[in-house]
Parts: C-alpha cells; structure tokens; sequence
C-alpha cells in the first residue's frame, strides 16, 4: 500500500471519530460553554487520530463491530487531548503551541485549560462506558483505559518524564519512561480494538507486541524530528530536547542509531500483524510512521 | 442520636474506607514512587468522609452489599481529593494550605500535583470498575461518577466558580454554580450508595433530594465560617472570599438569612429520609453538617 493511500484511509477514520467527538461535545448551556470551547479546541480538527484508528483496525481485522469500538475510540481520543493540554501547562512542558495553533491555556487561561483537561477524562469515561456493546465488554473497556492512563501508565510516564527533565537518567529509565508515557496508551489503543472484536487470545498479545513496536518507533521518530524536522510541518518548535539538555533517543543512540533502532521496531511490528489477513493497512501504518515528518 | 455519636460512627466508616484507599496506593515501583506519594498524601488522613459516608449508609439503610459499596465510596473520595488538589494550583484558587498541612503542590511542587490529581482520577475509576460485583452495576456506577464530576457537575461548577471570582453573580447563578461545583459529587454518592443496593425507584430519587439539601446546606455554612470560623478548627484560613469580594450565600442572604436557609435546607433534609426504617445515622449527619465548625 502507497503512503498517499494509507494517509487517506486514516483520513477517512478520522472523519467518523471527528463526528463522533463533535457530538459528545454539544452543550447547550451558556453557562458551562466556554468549558465545552476549550475541551472542544483541543480534541477536534487535530492530531492524526492514531489511537483511534488502531482501536477502529483490531477492530474491523478481528471481525468486530464498529459503533462500540468508534466509543471506546473516541474515549482514547478524550484522554489523548487531556494529556496533551496538561502537558502544556506552564508548570509541565510549557508550551504556547499545539498542532499549528496556541496551546489550549494560551488560548483559554490556565484555569479552563486545566479544568477542561479534567472535564474531558471525565467524559471520556462516560463515552466508552455509555457504548453501544454488552456491560462487561464496556467495563473491560473502562479498566484498560484508566489503568494505562493512570499512574502505571500515563501518568506514570509523564511524573518520570518530569524527573528526565532535570536529571541524565539511564537508557534503560528511557525506555520505561516512554513506555509508560506515550506507549501505554497505544497498547490501550488496539486492546479496545481487540476487546470490540471479542478476541483475548494470542491475537490480543500480537496485537499489544505491534503497539509496543510502534510505540517505542514514534518516540525515537519523535526525538528525530525534534533535531532535524521542519517547523512548519511539524507545527511546533523544534530543539527543545537540545536546550534542556534532556536524555533522548538520540543522545543515547546517535542520530543513525535511532534511525536503525526505529527501522527495527518497524519490522518487528510488521512480523507481528503480517500473519493475519486484513493486516494491509496496520502495516502500511508502521511504516508511514516511520517515514513521517510530522 | 447525640452529635458524639455521629461522629463516632462516622469515624468508625471512615477508618473502613481509609483502609480500602490505603490498599489501593500500594505501589512497589521506586520510579513512580514519588507520584504515589502525592496521591496518598492528599487522600489519606484528612477529611470527613462524608461522600464516602453517604455511600456506605445509603447502601447499608436499603439493604445492599457494604463489599461493592466501599469500592464505590473510596472511589468516589478519590475523585473528591483529586478535586481539592487541582482546586488549589496556583492557577485556581491559589490555597498552600488544605486540612491543617501544606497543599499538594507545596508539598509536591506544581508539576507532581497536576499529576497525581490526573492520576487519581484514572485509579478512581480503575477502583469503581474492579468493584465486587455484577459488570451492570459497576458500569452504571462509572457513569455516574464520570458524568457527577464531569463538564456537566463539578467541573463545570469549578468553570461558573472561576467566572465568579471575577464577577458579580446573581443569586441563581450562585445557586446553580454550588449544585454543579460541592452538590454533584454529594448526589452521586447517595446514587452509588443506592446502586449497590440495587434501588433505582422513589428511594433513589428521595436519596437525591437529601443530597441536594445536605449539599446546599454544607456550603451555606462554608461561607458563613468562612467569616466567622475558628482558623485553627477549620485548618485553612478564613476571610478569602472577602478579600475577593465573591459573591457568596452570605453576601446575597445576609448572615441571619444563609443561617435559616441551612436550617431549612437541613429540616428538608432529614423529611426526605424520616420516613424509612434505619434512616438515624443519615438524620444525624444532615443535623451535624449544620452544626459543624469544620
């Protein structure tokens, strides 16, 4: 499969989780609107939607159904934008710029920034809980979600992070750090996919194996880009990770050793969804992700 | 029952969820060690319980399972303590001191308690769906918690609040804002207290009113002694919403006029319960809440 026809099939999934967010943000209370504008700002029209489109893919190669994995999609997405705003925050990364436009607190103040962060976990929880599909598979839902958003997961990952910003830390504290921080909710992503589909088995284990593969891949991707990318495609400043002087990907392992390492896990991806048929578009993702420029 | 008594019994259940939340921060990995530290920080040991309280007594009045009620309760307290951390960031309320010791952020710096406020929230719901008991009562438990905290309850009501910081309200404004921001979170844990005992009928919407008149009548009082309270009962300081000249139940009712509305609110309160068998310790708490120096 072609780039161009991977970017547009993602493009097409990202349109139904688009409506899907749309509508759960509908308010119809001045009082509490200008909360729904900045849980809105932050979630819709952005973001390249790749948990969403993991949970909608397990989902459809496992042979399950759409409408309940498009909730617990939309839920992931909630948590993904949350994570994202409080990241922003003066006190976290501080950044006054997000996906090309100013960071949520920049555009709202802090106090909504945060509250809204918070209203949209909030909401997210209520999203998967109220999806179309039996209670138990609902509630599976719900736990695979808080505990890898939480602090063995998450949360985790972001209070370590804080730790790395300070301090030189180890490659091994790395690579929990990342997977903890950005890899958890990626591995929620395509368990929701499989828990849509009804599948628990080995199929579940291959599935979380490709999203661990994926997920330290975009990371190493991520410290790439952060050295070499272009601001404009990216929509956010680059060189930060140098002016911290923060342990990365790249101070670890060279810029040609990241590279390597990135092309690895992409394989190791690949071999672990190649075996199934209907894989087409989870492996053209691997590897889009690993050409990517922003 | 005498206020002693109430207070005793209130400790006595208190006790019972302090022992579920400790079990529930049990952590084990030194690398997050410190987020965990700031989570029990802020939940354990401190605090009236009263959600919680709420919760047990609803459940134990109607005859459900205590087992699947605590999950709920501390659940539910979590959310309350997540709650009180992010209220008082700089960017919120700005408060360094919460229950006679330093706020979460002072103690943790800004960044940690951010987080583990975030963090707090995923394991409240990790908490609520790992209850003993059948996935349709868990479920149903989840989405009140989420959609009682969320955009529509208290965080919403925390959105009105930092509206009202800056504003004159109107008294509807002022009532509507408490319901969203303290009554919320009071509803649903008369709601899960039900739930567990599986009451969806005239009981649960009794259970609500009673909520609603504690809720109201819980934060007259918060503003009467946040004029004339003992600084060192209370463990905050007093006066703040004078230096902000915020509209309170006090600027808008008088001090002899906010202190009749909580004594009826109070006697509404205890109608609403009177009339089921078992309802003392519900009667005597609504009756304390309206006494209460702290």
């Amino acid at each position: 499969m072609a780039v161009n026809d991977i970017k547009n099939y993602m493009d097409r999934c990202a349109d139904l989780v688009e409506r899907d967010l749309a509508a759960a943000f509908e308010c119809g209370d001045s009082d509490i609107a200008s909360l729904y504008d900045a849980m809105r700002y932050s979630t819709l029209g952005g973001g390249k939607r790749i948990r969403a489109f993991l949970t909608l893919e397990f989902c459809r190669m496992f042979g399950g159904d759409e409408d309940s994995a498009l909730a617990f999609a939309s839920a992931l997405e909630m948590v993904h934008a949350f994570s994202l705003i409080h990241d922003d925050l003066p006190c976290m990364d501080d950044d006054d710029m997000r996906r090309g436009k100013p960071s949520c607190h920049i555009k709202y103040g802090e106090a909504h920034a945060l509250i809204a962060g918070d209203a949209l976990i909030m909401l997210a929880f209520s999203h998967a809980a109220s999806a179309v599909t039996d209670a138990q598979t609902a509630l599976y839902a719900v736990r695979v979600i808080s505990e890898r958003a939480g602090a063995r997961g998450m949360c985790g990952g972001q209070a370590m992070d804080m730790y790395a910003e300070s301090t030189r830390v180890s490659y091994e504290y790395l690579c929990k750090l990342q997977s903890l921080k950005t890899g958890a909710l990626i591995e929620a992503a395509v368990m929701l996919g499989c828990i849509s589909a009804g599948v628990k088995d080995k199929r579940m284990q291959d599935a979380v194996r490709y999203a661990s593969c994926i997920g330290r891949a975009f990371q190493i991707i991520d410290d790439i880009l952060d050295i070499e990318g272009d601001e404009a495609i990216l929509g956010k400043h680059i060189g930060s990770d140098a002016e911290s002087e923060k342990t990365t990907f790249v101070t670890e392992l060279g810029l040609e050793g990241a590279r390597a390492e990135a092309a690895r896990l992409t394989d190791e991806a690949v071999a672990c969804v190649s075996g199934y048929s209907g894989a087409e578009n989870l492996i053209a993702l691997a590897k889009w992700l690993y050409t990517r420029k922003n």
